[in-house]
């Protein structure tokens, strides 16, 4: 790892300074060197179609940019600023755990793009996604 | 409007039966034909930087997918899935209702595409974003 | 207009200044303060599907990046790299002038963002998207 | 494969089937199921920046549609409409040939997501993006 290194917990404390993040749950279960992987757990609150018990869109897209974001943490030792997002929904995700894994796709010292893929449960594809983020003001 | 208007009132009921949408507080404050606004209450669990006080990226996201998705239920009586969704942020979000409004770009009969632009309370643009909506299944 | 006003000639030389905008024959037709409008003229080498004559859709994506970042051009007074853009087909373009309308979402000190819509000559509306534009290495 | 195989040599006609595709002389290198490598290879009028001799992010964003329709195509045999796509660009692509590596993410029966990296000829990673396309019509 880069002299900047930053520990698990090091990273889930700053994951969870996030009250939306740690209202979510997200945990992270592993890093690597511009790689992650966080797990969101379900709960009733992030239902979209009631009938389908449906994860909402944009719980999926929260889990894209924090993954995202955090996989390049693991290179910087903070989080950075979303510049843009998207997302593309495979799969309804229907009630369970979800675990995203995030890699690095190129670090820059302006910008960086971090992709994230979602699996459900069954380790099937729900939705994966792509964040630029703004690596050009990190701080020593 | 089209045979399938509805109501305002009706729309309210369809975005609250998504728990989400309910927990976020979202309300819509004005429909037209194919154009909508609705607000977003601020409260503490949708921070993210915990200095800025900032809304999370994902939230804003959220507020993208609803607000173009109740935008394409003004002219189809009721909201689509979401196929794909990209959000660009263009300043942080501080602590305020948020305003977004959304319109549908080009209704398709079996893939339509909405635009949402998200203001604050200074009427300052705080995100843009579109999504792309599954039309294709529409039951009458 | 700004200090940093160009003309409808001069953008015209910068546009052209890259080889592919003028094998195209991109054209801007008016400027304003962010905004632009520029044509494209059909011509055999850019069609995709043979049998319906469409245009290519990777010479809409280029009308969109480049309609975007002369729109920026109008204020910056010199086009911008592009970060990343994205595009949406709403309908098939067959042969004939292609219009593209662009204008600025909003100017940053780092990174600028563009909307495109392209008409063709009934006016219908055949794609349109985004770019995001690195304005923070201007050069006076 | 799939009893829908088809050869390279099929493909690359098809390929050239469009004009601008021929234009541009892409020329695919290998398949595989669900992937695919085409080669780009330089010529003065695909040039943008004309002192950084880089080539014109159109050019790039036609490289990212056409490859994943066609990593598409060695699923299904033919091409398919363009729903959207989005390109990041991550470096400067200099004079030589470009090499993009395409392959499906998700092969759906209504819509399918395709994903593409474009590197030079140093291996580099010049951009990448992904495409949505329309798989709800293929014909037998």
């Amino acid at each position: 790892m880069a002299d900047n290194a930053i520990t698990l917990d090091a990273l889930q404390e700053r994951l969870w300074a996030a009250n939306f993040n740690k209202w979510l749950g997200l945990k992270i279960l592993k890093i690597g060197d511009g790689t992650i992987e966080i797990v969101l757990p379900w709960r009733e609150e992030i239902m979209s179609n009631p009938k389908l018990k449906a994860t909402h869109g944009g719980v999926l897209a929260t889990l894209v940019d924090a993954t995202g974001d955090f996989a390049i943490a693991t290179k910087t030792g903070q989080p950075v600023p979303t510049v843009d997002m998207r997302v593309d929904y495979h799969r309804t995700a229907t009630p369970g755990d979800l675990r995203a894994v995030g890699r690095v796709i190129r670090l820059g010292s302006t910008l960086t793009v971090a992709e994230t893929e979602i699996f459900d449960n069954e380790n099937k594809l729900v939705a994966s996604g792509r964040g630029v983020y703004f690596t050009g003001a990190i701080k020593p």
